[in-house]
């Protein structure tokens, strides 16, 4: 139940109205947003800080092979349909935008330094293969046939042609430049109030109720915004929201990652033309070519309390490890060090679509709050599942729940609201 | 022979007029403009990026003893001077300013890994005891008796608490103050023109001359400023001023260096409480801890083409090295990371003071250009000589020349005038 704050005020005149208010302004938040003004609706795109969070040091690795892990195959189904929705949603973008995403299908060359990291990488190879996923060993020679650069000291090679990469810093420029124009160009899709007919640069504070119905958005700066629709895609900020449902249990935490950012002189140009996702005495590392002659090496996994803080141990781990792979990385330009954290949550699957009107009572006859999608928690497969996650919010809106994405149900990490105690009621009472 | 665009215009009603002008606005151009300001006299400093240049990356280390080498004997008596003034300088110019310097006498101690680093420290030890420095070796019990992060497993340490510290960046920071202070303070110190009274920011293109003396600095954007001397103190750009003295050579080179800035959480402080200076395998690394709570890591020697770029390998090479000798470093935020070029001679001495009328004649009676100083060339010892090359060079302006310093006369590496082409001979004919 809402509390008297959260409830819509009676006078909303100087309120921004939209038919969808997203909340969060990552890559995630943009793809959704997007995906909705698509499909005809007017949407805002609620953030103080829009692609500055996890999406700013996202390196863009669309790897639905490299990226699963064993008993996720679950999650293998979500990435398998993102990865099949890339090609149409990056052209789509780019169109739109008039400019380009980064999206490119060049390979991924998986690698490994030991014996160890060779045995790990065939084992994985098994679960892969088993789940119908192509990857295929190299010998060294071949694999350094492609790559030159690479050491001649790797245990092994194995190509990965599905897995391709975005480059996240232009995606969202262009996802902004499409929102922004089709605002231009349809009258009924531009919002009155909202910068370039869409944006909110502003904090969301919370959830607005009408009835049992999330009817908006309150802004930190006193502001309000009416939707008939909201999605709450702010990443590890969700949790944080002011009057999410009682009994609503977001158990997101964060898992912070250094990545680096450099630049290949010309005489090392290309440094690698596939992504270079390596092995080091067990220890992962990537490094992903970009067309304008950079490189991005990523990414550490920390739950340590340095925050948005790069971590001086993580960026030397990361260097030692780029170079096993390849040498030359040592004769780079190092021109960034970014550190982010990624909203982890505890099966490392992402909160995604409505959420029952008793969180967790697991009654199939249960409705759902009405107003209301929750997108988040998508750890390291943002980038990646962006383009399923704004396909199936979109679905959601027209009413079409796909039941294979059930289990991704953003409540199911909650109990019973009777079983726990709502702060809401106390503040209430 | 100055050439015609040299020469002092007729009319120069709209140029500065200073006593002195100062080209160059790093760590020793401000001390020498300010000990020049000291003095009575009006002085101008012309750089159109005060402070950014080799004295940005700075650790501000006033090692006169870790910092001998080798047959450096006259460097020795340089730096031995220079050390003398640090404590009186740095203690004016925190008057003068109203604000500190960062200038500590903590002691240094100088650490090996290895038996081989042992062995070269124990040896260097030799050398600065035979020119009567003190340097005293501690078991490694009492070294992390006094720093207890250091690694259980160097080879040795030595006490140097003669070698201290000053924070390069507060240290412009002042003179800046006490600089404009006195301006606003004396107007007679105060330059029409100048910002605060004695800043010129702007790029310096060459010298003016009026007859056989420099008369003052032709400004890139086209002004002038008139001064009865002129003080050249840019750095590596010192070798690309314009009309110079004809057969004066100033073989200065680029050696870059690569330095960290780190901050300590608050549960590791102080990460030392000495500055560390170690040799890892042959390799020097330092770490200077500031009482801000951050620490210095640095530096690199390059002399390749990556130019103010910050190099991969050597932010690898420092971070492995400084947890070599402190594990903890791991643990630190890493801030900043910095690449500038230090202004390399080839005797590793500075170019300081009057230039023959005839450069390289070695004639005794030679006169000197009037109305010129250089002061360039200092490598790796910039902060640590300014106040002594600040104490020179107004000693040069008071006719007082020490015969102690002839050793780095700026024309040393210049042949006899009439064994090289002139380009300026060449332009006028």
């Amino acid at each position: 139940m809402p509390t008297a704050s959260n409830a819509l005020p009676g006078s909303t005149g100087d309120a921004i109205r939209a038919d969808v208010a997203v909340i969060g302004a990552g890559v995630v938040g943009h793809g959704i947003a997007w995906e909705i003004q698509r499909s005809g609706r007017s949407v805002v795109l609620i953030d103080d800080a829009p692609g500055a969070g996890a999406s700013w040091a996202a390196a863009g690795m669309l790897a639905p092979v490299s990226e699963l892990h064993y008993q996720e195959e679950d999650l293998l189904d979500l990435m398998t349909e993102a990865s099949s929705r890339w090609p149409g949603f990056a052209a789509g973008v780019a169109t739109a935008a008039g400019a380009g995403t980064g999206y490119l299908t060049t390979p991924t060359l998986a690698v490994g330094i030991d014996a160890a990291d060779r045995r790990a990488l065939m084992d994985l190879r098994a679960v892969q293969q088993a789940n119908g996923l192509e990857v295929q060993p190299l010998t060294v020679r071949e694999a350094r046939g492609r790559e030159p650069l690479l050491s001649p000291a790797i245990s092994c090679a194995l190509d990965t042609p599905a897995d391709h990469q975005v480059d996240p810093r232009r995606l969202i420029a262009s996802l902004r430049l499409a929102l922004g124009g089709a605002a231009r160009e349809t009258p009924e899709l531009a919002v009155a109030g909202a910068g370039d007919g869409y944006a909110v640069p502003e904090r969301a504070a919370g959830l607005l109720w009408e009835g049992g119905a999330v009817a908006g958005v309150r802004l930190a700066g006193g502001g309000t915004v009416v939707a008939g629709e909201t999605v709450v895609a702010n990443g590890l900020h969700a949790g944080s929201l002011d009057g999410l449902p009682d009994g609503l249990e977001l158990p997101l935490r964060p898992v912070h990652g250094d990545i680096l950012r450099l630049s290949v002189p010309q005489h090392l140009r290309p440094l690698v033309t596939a992504t270079v996702r390596g092995l080091v005495h067990g220890i992962p590392v990537y490094i992903v070519p970009r067309q304008d002659g950079t490189v991005v090496i990523g990414a550490s996994q920390r739950e340590d309390a340095l925050s948005d803080a790069v971590s001086a141990g993580s960026v030397y781990q990361l260097l030692r490890d780029a170079q096993a792979l390849v040498p030359a990385v040592a004769e780079l330009e190092l021109l960034e060090c970014t550190a982010r954290a990624r909203p982890g949550t505890p099966d490392n699957a992402p909160l995604l679509g409505r959420v029952a009107v008793s969180p967790g009572s697991r009654d199939p006859g249960d409705g759902h709050v009405p107003g209301l999608i929750i997108a988040t928690g998508f750890f390291r497969h943002g980038v990646l599942l962006t383009p399923a996650a704004a396909a199936i919010c979109t679905a959601l809106l027209d009413g079409a729940a796909d039941p294979r994405w059930a289990p991704f149900s953003p409540d199911r990490f909650s109990r019973p609201a009777a079983a726990v105690p709502s702060p809401h009621m106390k503040e209430t009472a």
